[in-house]
Parts: C-alpha cells; structure tokens; sequence
C-alpha cells in the first residue's frame, strides 16, 4: 500500500538540518538529467569553482563526496590512512571520538588527544602526542557540534606541519558560518556537510585535500580500503576525464549548486558577521533569562549554541512543547552531556534575528 | 562568483538516471525537517514498510542506504565479509567485476566465475567454483547493466544454499522493473539503484539482508571495515531506537517515500508488465531496422537494452546527434563494449510507448 506524504514545516534551530532557502529546495525540483549531460557536466565544473571559493582554498581536488558528513569525515581519513599509520586524534566530543573510531577501522594507530567536553583541545597535549614514532596525520574538529566548542586551529597547524604529519579537519559545523581558511591555515584535508551552515538539505559532503594530501593518497602501497570513497578514482570522475565511478546525485547537486551560489551572492564576510550578530543576540538575550552557556566565551560557536539546562528543568518537555506548539526545533546533548545541555542552531539560513527573537519569547513563555 | 542554474530538460533512456515523475520532484522540493522530528520518523517507518513491499521481502533490515547504488554494493558486501572470507564472485560485465574489487578490499579471499560478456553466468560453473573450501557468499548480478543481460537466480541459489554460502544479488537495474523476489529466491544481502527501474534521482541505495544475513553480521569478530556503511549501527538507526548515526538525507528520502507510492499505486505485476511490453515493442521497431541485440532473446533486460551498433555507424555521432537535435540520452557501451552497443534504457517513468516511438523515428532519421 502507497502512503500520502506530508511535512508540517518547522523552524529548524538544532544542530542541523537548518532551513533550506526556497531557491535551493526549487533547484532540487528541476527536472533529472544524466550524470554525463554536458549540462551536468557544467554543473559539476560551476559547483568546483564556487566550493573552492568557499573553502578559501585552491587545492584541485575540492568536491563534495556522495554521502552526509559522516561520509565525508570517512573519506578524508580512508584516503590518507594506511595500515600501521599512526594518527594523532584530538578528542572533546562526539565527533573526534568518531574520528577515532573510523581511523582504527582503517589499521591506524591511534593515538588519542583528550579534552574536556566544553573546551578546546591544547596545542601542548598535541605538541607531546607528536613525540616518538613518526605521525602520519593529526584528527581535529574545528567546530565541536556535540558540545558548541570552536577551536583555534593555527597552534596545531604548526606543529602538525613541523612533526611532517597532515592536518585532517572536521569543519561540518562552521563552513559557512565560521571563517574556514583552508588554505591559510596549512589544512591538508578537511570536510563538512551541506545540513548545516551552508543550509543545503543533507546528503552531501564537501571535502578538500592539499596537494601534500594528494600526494599521500599517490604514494599508497595499498589500494584505499573503500570503494565508494576512493578519492583516487573519484578525482577523475569529477575531473576532466570523467571516468565513470557512481552515479552522481544529480538533483541535490542541483540544490548544492544553488546553496553556494546563495552563499557567494551573500559574501562569506557578510555571512560571518550575520552569523556572528546573531549568536550574540542569542546570548545575551539567555542571560538575561539567567541561562549559561557551556564553552568559555572565546571558543563558542556561533552556529551551534551549547546551553546549560537549569537544575530541575525537564529537558525534553521543554523540546517538546517548542517543537509542537512553537513548530522550533532545538536538540539535546549528545553523549556525557545528554539533559545537561540545549543544542541551538542557528545556522545559515536559519541564522536570523527573527528566529533568535521567537525562540527566545517562547523559552521564556515555556521556562516561566 | 555564484552562477545560474539551468537544465535542458531530456527525455532519459540511458542506463540512467531514468526520468523522474514530477510527484518525486515535487516531493524533494518539501521543507527540510528535522531528521529525529515526529513527521520523519513516520516518513522512515513507512520507507521501510513500502520497500519491503517493492522488494518482495519480510526481511526486518530492508532501508535506503545513504548513497547510491554503488555504496549500496559495498554494504552488502562489507557487512558480511570479514578478512579472508572465500568470496566467489560472478562477473559477465562491468559490474561483476566492480563487486570483485569491493570484496578483494575487505580482505575477501575472491574466486571469479567468468561468463563472456552479453552471456549469462554457467550454474555449473557456480557449482565447480563452491568446490573445496568453505564459502562465504556468491557474488552475482541479477540485471547487468554494461550488457543488458538478465541472469536467472534460481539454480544458483540452490547451489549457493546447499554449500552454506550467502546469495548476494545485484538487482540495481532490475528492482522495480523486473521481478526481485528477495524471499522466494532465497536473496541473503541484495541492493538496487533509485535511478533505474524505480524512476528517483540518484543518491539513495536500497538494501535488504535476510535473517542469516544478519546472523552473519551479528557473529563477526571484527568490527565492519567501513563507519558509513557499517550496518551493525545503521539499522539502529533505521530501527525503533533511533540511535544517531549520521543525518538522513531528509529530502531525498521524501522523494524515495513518493516515487514507492508511485510503484505501489501502479502495483508491481502491472509495472512489470508495462516493462516488457515497451521492451518488445523496441526490439520489433529496432529489428524492422535491421538493429540486433546483443543478449540472446531469453536473456534480454526489459529495462535495459544492449542494441549492437552497425558496421560503420559513428557511435558518438549518433548518441550526440539524438540529444542535441531530440533531447533524447541513450547510453554508450562501457569497458570491453565501448563502441560496440548503444545502451537504450526504458525504466520506470521512462518506460512508455512514446518513448520507444519517439526514440525509433530519431533513430531511423538519424542512420538513414
């Protein structure tokens, strides 16, 4: 039997999916073609440009990997890691244990770099992990999701570089959002998903890789331990051979497409300063309500909002009643901070005075 | 620089994408929500209930995989294999071949049974290669879309049973277009494609694993050789527990929801039907022009149609010929056929008779 679908549409201020602008949603709408149409073809080439732009960066092999987020952190380590490689693993949340889960699966040897949850992790932890044996790369999340925590990337950088490892970073959460200054920063590989700052409805990953990156994955000894993430055989579908590898996902790159477009035609300074406005008046306006934020104020992120639940408030009465009499949608905490924290995104498109308004009038109406 | 977008709309009749039923698109084109929101999860219970339908199966792990058909490929394989797992792998095409690579890179010890390209695979040869050591899985695909060969299940099956093997299928080019009947034929691990017979953009994989396919998982001693696909987490995800693993691709999935409706509605024997009736009326229009195919009759694909090229017709010509005058895509050959056949899909929603007449006048205009 067929089911009739339909969606009550919601404001979305968790941790991603954020609200996805009509354009893009229309874009997505536009009729399929074949993954090899000099149409698509033109498409892929257009969407190479406009990412690049928007990871600051000029590395060739700049796409966005056929799969969410998830997929792409896979595929910048699977691609760099051989058996026996070690790799240094900075951990303050979800996603850098993550990391480190994929890494082992790949033969790693990892070496884990902890923090805790709510705070960045310190160069100096890094710095003595990197003594001993040789480091093929160094695992960081820049924009903790988990936990709300933004961190400073250039101290690591530099040790990363001066021990000869790579720099492998998770920007899922502030691309789009946050400066991410791939280039500049010396990063050597580095993904993010389209649900979040660039508020494109999930399914895709943008991943760059440095030249030095591309020239790790050339020297293999081994075949990547990945079909469907073989960036060696990916790189020439996407390039000017266009070696059939899959079938590309034509309508949401099409929706991809439009996102960076809408991005660029904003100004990625622009965007920051929005996103960076709003989480301010965000904060000031829970702080006038008595609410704490979780992460020191140097290193929280604009675009997700890690607030502690007050004693005695029942976290997921108050989600509920956001989300069904308010249709907002904020998120919980993930992992050692479930009820103890709200997640609030704000996002991209999401990321308005409007929303930061509403949502902050209906936790008062709710919490009083 | 941000660029318009625009698509020349085309009547699809390569080996995919096929064309797409404006209800999917309209569908894709639905707010982003949530992926934990009320209404999702409905929409994730009701995906599974319906493409257990479509797939003729009462197997409990039957979902879209988060990519498309190829990481649906390597699902069902990494799964299952653990490191030196005897793997017999059919391969008549480009495809047996790719799931030949997928299994070397999980560790599986691969034994190849080969039949010529455009030819079906020998049961006997099945049989010879279970020979001697233990098995773990038969490798084959059902519906080869580099040959347009329809390759019979039944004795293998049989035989794969009977030596204690797993029977993994590809039915990428089949599923929605041909009978898949998952339970009835015995199917341990199976996946398709969304942009073939089931007329949905790329980007989504169904799967399905039997009982003794989960068993398998269950009793692994290592963990799955692969984050994004490991299903061990993806079916709790998927499952009532709802366990975060990655983001659902939210919109893509309501075009999956919408295009089951489709087929549902249709009803499967009437969609079948459909298919092999505009398959023949192709062949008789292509015979009458003296165009042979390649497949022996008994063979032949309905949705995917091997048609030999004649002596001295441009291959490249012809297929640019018929987009850029009549917007229509037809498929080269891939690999060992290139320049040998034209690949002429009539799947899904671009299975009609208007299609099939259409493509012959252009086609007759174009070699007269």
């Amino acid at each position: 039997m067929s089911y009739p679908l339909s969606v009550t549409p919601r404001t979305l201020m968790g941790p991603g999916p954020s609200s996805v602008h009509p354009r893009v949603l229309q874009a997505m709408a536009l009729p399929c073609i074949g993954h090899l149409d000099p149409d698509f073809i033109g498409i892929m080439d257009r969407i190479q440009v406009m990412l690049r732009e928007v990871m600051m960066t000029d590395n060739e092999l700049t796409i966005p990997v056929s799969g969410t987020g998830s997929a792409g952190m896979e595929a910048a380590l699977c691609n760099l890691i051989e058996p026996a490689d070690r790799c240094v693993v900075c951990i303050n949340g979800v996603f850098g244990n993550r990391m480190a889960d994929v890494c082992g699966r790949y033969g790693g040897e990892v070496v884990e770099v902890t923090a805790p949850w709510g705070e960045p992790v310190d160069p100096a932890d890094v710095q003595d992990a990197l003594r001993g044996s040789k480091t093929k790369l160094v695992g960081i999340v820049h924009a903790e999701t988990s936990t709300g925590v933004l961190q400073p990337l250039d101290e690591i950088s530099r040790l990363t570089h001066e021990a000869g490892a790579l720099l492998v970073v998770d920007c899922v959460t502030s691309l789009g959002g946050h400066p991410v200054k791939v280039d500049e920063w010396g990063i050597d590989a580095c993904y993010s998903g389209t649900q979040k700052c660039l508020s494109i409805p999930p399914g895709l990953a943008p991943v760059s890789f440095s030249p030095a990156g591309v020239a790790a994955m050339d020297s293999r000894t081994t075949k990547v331990a990945n079909w469907y993430l073989d960036m060696t055989m990916v790189r020439s579908y996407w390039g000017s051979d266009r070696t059939y590898h899959h079938t590309a996902p034509v309508n949401a790159l099409y929706g991809f497409h439009e996102g960076l477009s809408l991005i660029l035609e904003e100004g990625l300074e622009a965007r920051w300063a929005r996103h960076k406005a709003n989480h301010e008046l965000l904060v000031a306006g829970l702080a006038e309500m008595g609410l704490a934020m979780l992460p020191a104020p140097e290193y929280r992120l604009w675009s997700l909002n890690a607030v502690c639940i007050p004693d005695g408030v029942n976290d997921v009465a108050v989600r509920k009643r956001l989300l069904n009499e308010y249709n907002i949608e904020i998120g919980g905490g993930l992992g050692e901070l479930k009820g103890k924290i709200w997640r609030i995104g704000l996002m991209g498109h999401s990321s308005t005075p409007n929303n930061v308004i509403t949502l902050l009038g209906a936790l008062k109406a709710i919490l009083q």
